[in-house]
């Protein structure tokens, strides 16, 4: 098998065998086919296109390139959310403690900002001291006292993800969806998690600008997560408008700690709220989504998503240790000339909300 | 301007300007553009095609990113023939000398074998101690006292196609009609010639297999090379049986030898006189085609084309002064079992002959 001919399979319409793919994925990750090579067949596959079994095979290969995690001495369901990203999306820091709290493992493994988007670990390093650089071995300590964890995508964890990024923001092979799929899930899907809640953004300032492009990431994102035996939802939902009224790292904290306390804008409180309801539904907490919105609910108005003792024993403590000071961030912000948005042109009927599901 | 946003732009079927090419082919040379970008722009251009503009641009930043030679010192036009290659396929031999001898300048800078194809300086080195390595001082000393001379690509000579071309053998994006006409005019104007003649060949022992394909291919070649000021014409000829009798390096001088000295077989011999009659017309050695045809026929039956005396001071001489070494060669060849095609097998009829012209 050459790089040379399945480079020109691809480039002539062709479809590569798993067997094919795999050769590609693993001799790149192994430094045997130069970046040139895998640029080419990149260029390749952002213009023609994979089927759903090639699709399958990338990602599949790209999630066996590194460490797969097994969280089984870890009694119950891991659940995790991820989120194509827009502007003032924050849900991950409200998420993790509330899902935790609630009695699942969140074992989050997330990344850096990406384009116009900040990432959950740039919004995490705005807390001082805050170290989500730890190893595998202090990540599933954490995850076992406290049920979350928040770390970035280490060397072990989809290695043939992180070189092909890097080679894709490059070449201008990023926006393609079959891509995105491949690299977000092999990421997802290495974390160990049993059950995975999509939340795919749709609007000006999304990656997806138009809402089919949406629902096709989403389709093939579930697709491949069934086919890998997961189970995994996603919703679409509206980037029109920022999410919230904080947008900047540390603002966007200090907010995420305001919903956890039962305040902050109604927006980010309900979408963090269907969230954490499917995510309690498919990590088999509720019997039902609604139910699962009950108990999202009742962890905040009763107060263990931002109380829970166990939390000051993770690193996710001085998150909550820290809202102070967070919280004289966001005043010198204002003071600055930062304004939050009026709650007036919060229009929640634009906000669409749709799901495309693949549970048994 | 930045790499990544051109790669952008030909990916998503755009019009790269002059300025742009120029900064991706100059930038590449100078080693700085990455291969890997320059590999998912030829993807790119490879899928998405170029126009004739963006075309005549990248000859143009291809030809200018080395020497172009000058030969103004030599009185008299200089003209070229460049052949697409095929089996058998060995007319400059036999050009070279007929039309120095007839009075004009023949610059040829050669290429090696090309898939299943012998190159020109493969088959000259057949010859032993033929130097196809000389300088561009050389070159030009040997051009002044012989009226032709045969090298390879030297360093000087379009670096950027040096360059792109190994590229694109690693990265299947060899057979794109557009990035084949950048290279052969590329290298072909940089030998400072007036006037080209195209043999471009078709059939199945061509790289273009179809007419079409060999039309399109001469098309372009031909206006790229009026764009650029020069005289060029293109002969679309038969390559669905071997040219002549002869195949392999040592065969094929034997044979080169055998039509300068009026022997030889038809096909190879009238394909030549073609091809000179048009260099000779071309290079305004004579009024009309036909004429010129006239001349190399005068060329070989009066004998200077294989005597002129100034070859003794070429490296080309040693080809006629070995002649019966190579003679020798070939009846080994021929007691080794190999067989020289049978007369009765040419079908001189299967043989088209189209030209492509863009003189004024």
């Amino acid at each position: 098998m050459r790089a040379v001919d399945l480079i020109r399979k691809k480039r002539d319409s062709g479809e590569l065998t798993r067997e094919e793919i795999n050769f590609l994925v693993s001799g790149y990750t192994r430094g045997e086919i130069p970046d040139y090579q895998m640029a080419a067949w990149l260029m390749a596959v952002w213009i023609r296109g994979m089927n759903r079994s090639e699709l399958a095979a990338l990602t599949e290969a790209m999630l066996y390139s590194g460490e797969v995690l097994d969280h089984s001495e870890i009694p119950g369901k891991k659940v995790d959310k991820h989120s194509t990203g827009g502007i003032g999306d924050k849900t991950s820091l409200i998420l993790a403690p509330i899902v935790a709290a609630g009695g699942l493992t969140v074992p989050m493994i997330s990344g850096r900002g990406l384009g116009h988007t900040g990432g959950t670990l740039d919004k995490l390093e705005a807390i001082p001291g805050f170290n989500v650089n730890l190893s595998l071995g202090e990540f599933r300590r954490v995850l076992r006292e406290c049920g979350m964890g928040l770390i970035g995508q280490t060397a072990e964890i989809a290695p043939a993800d992180k070189k092909i990024y890097a080679l894709r923001d490059a070449t201008s092979t990023v926006e393609n969806i079959g891509l995105i799929c491949a690299s977000i899930m092999s990421k997802k899907l290495a974390e160990g998690i049993d059950a995975l809640v999509l939340d795919v953004k749709t609007g000006s300032g999304a990656f997806m600008k138009k809402e089919e492009d949406s629902v096709r990431l989403a389709e093939v994102m579930v697709e491949t997560g069934k086919r890998m035996g997961k189970k995994v939802v996603a919703l679409i939902t509206d980037m029109d408008q920022p999410l919230g009224r904080m947008a900047g790292h540390s603002n966007e904290v200090a907010e995420s700690i305001e919903v956890l306390k039962g305040r902050g804008p109604a927006d980010l409180r309900d979408l963090s709220l269907d969230l954490a309801a499917w995510m309690f539904y498919l990590g088999e907490r509720t019997k039902t989504v609604e139910e699962g919105r009950r108990l999202a609910e009742t962890m905040i108005a009763t107060g263990p998503a931002h109380r829970r003792p166990e939390f000051s024993r993770n690193e996710f403590h001085q998150w909550l240790r820290h809202r102070d000071q967070l919280r004289a961030v966001w005043h010198c912000a204002r003071h600055a000339g930062w304004r939050p948005r009026k709650e007036g042109r919060q229009d929640r009927s634009r906000c669409r909300t749709r799901v495309s599901q693949a549970h048994r």
